[in-house]
C-alpha cells in the first residue's frame, strides 16, 4: 500500500503462448512439438530462464547448477522429520518451501535462487514420499540427469533409458502453461514484494486443487473402475447417468484438442503396457463420443490429465506423486514467472465487484449481534 | 482442468464494499465507523463469517468456539520446534498455517475449520514470537477474549484495558479489505478446490510483501530516523531529493483519505505517548505538502499503516510482530472470503496477454541451445 503501486488485474507473459483456437502451444516462440523433440529438461530450465534473448553457455551452467543443489540442508531435513508420516506429499512440497528460507527471504528473488528451488524439490518430494511409506530416502545420484535422479530417488533402482525417456517428456510438456491458476496466485505474491518461497507455496496449494493438478490419479481410478475395454460402455453411461465426475477431459482455453494431449497419448502409447493403454485408449473413445452428445453445443477434449496419468502409471510412480510431480515440472515455469513479474515490477490489484447490501443505517432492525 | 471450469477474473464480494471515491468502507453494508465504535473482534468475526442473513447466537457461539480452540495440536508444535529459533514469525506463520493438516485438507472448508485457524493464529504467531526471543511461550488464558489474550500470549504480563482496546479496534478495522493482493490469491487457490490451510498460507505470502502488508515497521523506522519534530522538514526534504522511500502513504483505490486512516489517527493519538504522536503528526503533515507538491496530479493520503505503526507501537508490540498483527486480525476476512469463494463454485482463470515471440520455425538462428 504505497505510492509505487500500479493496479492492474492482468498478466504480461512472454514465456508460454496458448493459441486455443488453434492448439498451439509455444515456449519463447517456439512449438511445443520441436521443444519436447529436440531439448531436455536442463534445456527447457535454461529456455525459460534466460531473459528474452539466447544465454550461450546456460544450458550448462543450468545443468551444473541443478546437479550441485540437490541436497536438502539440515534446516529442511528437520522440518520434514518433525512433519506427520501420514503427510501427503503434496502438502509436504507446499510446508517444506514455504520452510526454505535460505533459498529467498528477500526480495527480489535471483535465477540462482530459482535452480535451488528446482534443484532441490525433487529431493524434497522423494523424502515425503519415502516418509510416508516408512521407507528410507535414497541419496541424490550426481550422475545422473534432473528427471532420472528424481526416478532414482524415488525408487531407488536403476530407471530403464525408456522410462527416463518417457518422464522426461512429461516434465518438458508440463514446465510452463501461461498464467494457470497457481501461476496467477504466485505472480499475484510476488507482485507485494514478497519472496520465492512464498510465492512457490502459494502455486503449490492452489495446483493441489483437483480444478487445476490434483486430478491426475482419479483418471487411473475411473480406469480401475472400468476394468475390461468391454466394460468401457456400460461404466461411462451410467456414471454420466448419475451425474458423477469423468475425469481428463475439458480446458478453459482449447477449443480443440490441447497439443500436449495429443502428444502424451503417442507417448503413453510407447511405455505403457499394451491392455491398459487399449482401454484407455476406449474409455478415451467413449468418454469423447457420450459427452458430445450430451453437450453438443460445448465440444470436449482429452486434456493432458487423462494420458498424462497413463503415462506416469506406465513410468512406475506412484498415485501419490501424481500431483507432486506436475508440481516438480512447474517448478521452472513458476520461477521464470516471478522473475518476469519482478521485471514489470508492478502491484497486481484483481478485479472486484461488490454484491453486497448498499451502506445501510446501523439501527434498521438487521443490525449485528454482539455490540460492545 | 475439468468441464466444471468456468474462467472468469474478477471476483465477487458481498464482505467489504470499498468506495474510494467517498471514503465509505462498510462491512455487510454497515460503515466501518459503526462497526468499530460497537463490536469487538469476535462480533466482526460472527458479521463476516455468517451468511448474508443476520445469524442470532452466532456471536455467542463465536466467541465460545474461538476460546476452546487456542491450543496448539502437538504435531504444530512439532512443527514450529523443528523451525530454526530465527524464523521471522510472518514465515513461521505461514509454514504453520500450510501444516495445519488437523484443520483441513479438504474441500469444501467449513465454518469450524476456519474459527479453528482464526482461533489458534495468535497462539501460533505468539509462540514464534517467543521463540525467536529465546523465551518460554505463554499459554493462552481461557478468560481473555481473542485481543486480549493474544497481548498476553506475547507479553506474559495482564494488559491494560486501554492497550486491550486500542489493539481491539486495530484488529477490527483490519479484518477485511474487499479483494486485496493477499486476499485474491486467497481466493484463486480457494477457486481450484484445494484446502483452507492452501489458500490462507498463500494468502500469507502475499501479506508479507512491503506494498501490501510488509511496510508498517518502516514508518517507524523513519520516525526514529527523524528524531525529533525540529528535524522533520528536513527529513523529508532530503529523501526526496535522494528518491528515497516515505511510508504509508498513498493506496491504490482511495482518492480521500482512508477513513480506518482517519480513524487510527484518533485511536493513535489516545494510546501513545505524546511526543511520539506529536512527532508522527508533524511528520504526516511534512509528507502530505511536500509530496502535493511534487506530483499535483496524483493528490496521496495517508494510508492505514502510518498511525498503523504509531498505534501497534503503543500498545507494545515489537516490531517484527506488526505485519503477522496484520494477518492474525485479517484471518477472518480471508476465512470469510474463502467460504465465499467455495459458494459461488467457479475456477478463477486469470486474464492474461501474451507479449513474447510469435510462433517461430525452429532453426531460425536464434533457436534454443542443449539439442537432446
Amino acid at each position: 500500500m504505497t505510492q509505487a503501486s500500479d493496479p492492474v488485474g492482468a498478466s504480461d507473459t512472454a514465456l508460454t503462448r496458448i493459441d486455443g483456437a488453434h492448439g498451439i502451444l509455444t515456449y519463447r516462440g517456439f512449438r511445443i512439438e520441436d521443444v519436447v523433440a529436440h531439448l531436455d529438461y536442463e534445456a527447457v530450465v535454461a529456455l525459460l530462464l534466460r531473459g528474452p534473448e539466447r544465454d550461450v553457455g546456460l544450458v550448462k551452467e543450468v545443468t551444473t547448477e541443478l546437479r550441485a543443489r540437490r541436497a536438502l540442508p539440515s534446516t529442511l531435513q528437520h522440518l520434514l522429520n518433525a512433519l506427520p508420516p501420514d503427510t501427503p506429499p503434496i502438502d509436504g512440497f507446499r510446508t517444506a518451501v514455504s520452510a526454505m528460507d535460505d533459498v529467498s527471504r528477500v526480495y527480489p528473488p535471483t535465477k540462482r535462487e530459482a535452480l535451488e528451488l528446482i534443484a532441490r524439490s525433487p529431493t524434497l518430494v522423494a523424502h515425503l514420499h519415502h516418509a510416508s511409506m516408512g521407507s528410507r530416502p535414497v541419496a541424490p545420484d550426481p550422475g545422473l540427469g534432473h528427471v532420472a535422479n528424481y526416478l532414482w530417488m524415488v525408487e531407488g533402482v536403476r530407471p530403464t533409458p525408456e522410462r527416463i525417456r518417457a518422464l522426461e517428456r512429461y516434465f518438458v510438456l508440463l514446465a510452463d502453461h501461461g498464467v494457470s491458476a497457481s501461476t496467477y496466485a504466485l505472480r499475484i505474491v510476488m507482485s507485494t514484494r514478497s519472496d520465492l518461497a512464498s510465492a512457490v507455496s502459494a502455486a503449490l496449494g492452489a495446483l493441489k486443487g483437483p480444478l487445476h493438478g490434483g486430478a491426475p490419479p482419479e483418471v487411473l481410478e475411473m480406469l480401475d473402475a472400468v476394468g475390461s475395454v468391454d466394460g468401457v460402455e456400460a461404466w461411462v453411461d451410467r456414471t454420466l447417468e448419475q451425474r458423477g465426475r469423468i475425469f481428463g477431459f475439458g480446458h478453459p482455453i482449447y477449443r480443440v484438442e490441447d497439443p500436449r494431449a495429443t502428444l502424451l497419448r503417442g507417448f503413453a502409447k510407447e511405455v505403457a503396457a499394451p491392455h491398459r493403454y487399449e482401454l484407455a485408449r476406449r474409455f478415451e473413445e467413449v468418454a469423447l463420443e457420450r459427452l458430445a452428445l450430451r453437450r453438443p453445443d460445448q465440444r470436449l477434449f482429452t486434456n493432458v490429465d487423462f494420458y498424462g496419468a497413463v503415462l506416469l502409471e506406465a513410468v512406475g510412480l506412484p498415485r501419490s506423486l501424481f500431483t507432486p510431480t506436475f508440481a516438480l515440472a512447474r517448478t521452472v515455469g513458476w520461477s521464470a514467472h516471478a522473475l518476469e513479474q519482478v521485471a514489470q515490477g508492478r502491484l497486481v490489484r484483481p478485479p472486484e465487484r461488490y454484491i453486497g447490501p448498499a451502506p445501510r443505517p446501523w439501527d434498521d432492525g438487521r443490525g449485528p449481534e454482539g455490540r460492545v
